[in-house]
């Protein structure tokens, strides 16, 4: 027995607007369909498996050397990728857009700064905001999740954020928001504007890309991710396009050769194979659409989606519901406002699966 | 021509204390001979390039899915490697001890709290201080780089710092610390103490760890790295042991799925192989040894080292001795207290090039 065998969390120093909190994140439960973290179901194809392995054999040999810290060759494909005529100058990456957005806190937040979100939302937001020791004031959407751009003018002027988080399409509620919202927040906002479209790609056809206002607002950033859409979740690749002083900014506090050579090189040959793995989106964009109307069709109340998950309820016990359907081998997302619960688009023998299970539990 | 065009890093709202900053980083020059960011010269050997290969091939066909989010097989890999009978709660990673170190000072530090090290001393120390927006306090070192234990008790009890940083061997002086010296610092301070190992691999045999203080000290971390004897740099991965409290702690403020899936398989195949990866260390410390005696002979000062890199001067113009031998083909660091310049250790040939090029620069 030594001094520290009676030592717990609560005898250790941290910071105290840490203290009694509860790690991020939704149960990692194997079970035999997993539709609760907004994952493609779609794995890479046995050609893209094999062209990683030869990436990887042709990468290993140099393993001992650091890699390229700038990413130069792979934020010039992300760009390529994004079009609207960006530049690797004006990408940025790092692992997952978790990173992307902590750098971006790191940078333009901090001690005595705030940052204004309209929730619900990504429950990260707010957590990266405390991580970076920045305060969360949270705004507000509407009943439909749509934010009102009056309002949310009113609540920037109010508050003065030297950040404000915008999710479009938003998680957990897959609503996207009009051109014109998003134009009027950045217009008002003081600070920094940070369009967070991890879901974009499966938004309903001609949806636009905040990427269309990067040309007249500098401090406008749109982050994107490789981990819904593309697939690659595994890969934990985020990125987001801005004006170039905005990348010199985010070099100030990044951490040195943050993205692994393997990362560079896998994400690269990701974005090489593109068409297939973005060739999942409309099955699952057509998977989406039929399962709000199912879930429309039992009577339930479901939010308009432009995500590959869709947000359901309205039920008086909630967990009694996710339990049920866990107890059947389906696992789904506790998530949203109280009495909703989120689920995530699978294959079509996954949401089968899904559809009878909570068919039994309701 | 947009409003964007004339828009400059100077026009964006970053925090304060970024202004003026010049982001971190040693120039990534391609030249024949780096000995500038103390890698591992010897690369991987063929049978693990292709036993890396084969694993990312296992595992590619699951990228769409996200990575195990507390990475436990690779921890217990790592406890397993450590020794000291530590287990995988005892011991975290993330991508590159970098980061490490940044969740430590998100925990432990923050607005209001202070760090303080030892200088010269490894420089991103303080910049993740900064990131952190933890105020940075620079302790002193002796003449021979050394740590006098009863000056660095009367630092502690003077500033009272939430976290203390030590290095040991200390980059970029590779001074290692006495046992007696980190166990007087870690009775002595108030918060937590990091001994940053990244070199310890290096150290001259018989050179004890401060994991062996582990079991009496839970505001203890020793961090490590696999960038520097495991020859994997590219690979990105850090990692520290402590009390499994500390780790809790980290897990309030880590970005969830931090890790990728192969990172975390590539890690655990260079663990798996490591009689081949640090079956260099002992090479390597008998080309510092040469070259430490080697540089003396030359009439130059050279600092003990128990890493791999030599601190050596002292020269009234150390800028013009880096550009000569840039000139001539070798990459060495301008780095540490001024008239001081820091080379890495290479292979035979590589040192055969640095000291036939510094011959002439002389």
């Amino acid at each position: 027995m030594t001094a520290s065998d009676a030592f717990s969390l609560a005898d250790l120093p941290i910071r105290s607007d840490l203290r009694g909190r509860e790690p991020y994140g939704a149960p990692q439960i194997d079970v035999p369909v997993r539709l609760n973290t907004n994952e493609n179901p779609y794995g890479p194809s046995p050609s893209l498996v094999e062209d990683l392995a030869r990436v990887v054999r042709e990468n290993a040999a140099g393993l001992n050397r650091y890699p390229d810290r700038d990413a130069m060759a792979l934020r010039a494909d992300l760009a390529a990728y994004l079009g609207h005529g960006l530049t690797a100058e004006q990408v940025w990456a790092a692992n997952g857009s978790n990173e992307v957005i902590q750098q971006i806190l790191q940078a333009f937040g901090g001690p005595g700064r705030c940052a204004l979100g309209f929730e619900p939302s990504y429950s990260m937001h707010p957590i990266l905001a405390t991580g970076a020791a920045t305060e969360w004031i949270a705004g507000a959407r509407e009943e439909d999740f749509g934010i009102d751009p009056a309002k949310a003018v009113a609540a920037i002027e109010e508050h003065r954020p030297d950040v404000v988080f915008l999710t479009s399409p938003n998680n957990p509620t897959g609503t996207a928001l009009a051109p014109e919202t998003i134009a009027a927040i950045v217009a008002a906002a003081p600070g920094m504007v940070v369009v967070d479209e991890a879901y974009f790609e499966f938004a309903r056809t001609g949806t636009p890309s905040a990427l269309t206002l990067l040309p007249d607002h500098p401090r406008l950033i749109v982050t994107r991710t490789m981990s819904k859409a593309f697939a690659m979740a595994g890969t934990r690749l985020g990125y987001l396009a801005a004006h170039p002083a905005v990348i010199e900014a985010l070099l100030l506090v990044r951490l040195p050769y943050h993205l692994s050579t393997l990362t560079q090189a896998v994400a690269r040959t990701a974005l090489a194979h593109r068409q297939e793995l973005l060739g999942t989106v409309d099955r699952l964009r057509a998977e989406r659409d039929a399962t709000v109307d199912w879930l429309r069709g039992r009577g339930l109340k479901v939010a308009d989606s432009d995500a590959n998950f869709v947000l359901f309820g309205h039920f008086p016990n909630r967990r009694a519901v996710w339990e049920g359907l866990l107890e059947r081998g389906v696992l789904i997302r506790e998530v949203g406002p109280p009495g909703w619960l989120r689920v995530s688009i699978g294959t079509p023998e996954e949401m089968a699966a899904f559809k009878a299970a909570l068919e039994e539990v309701l």
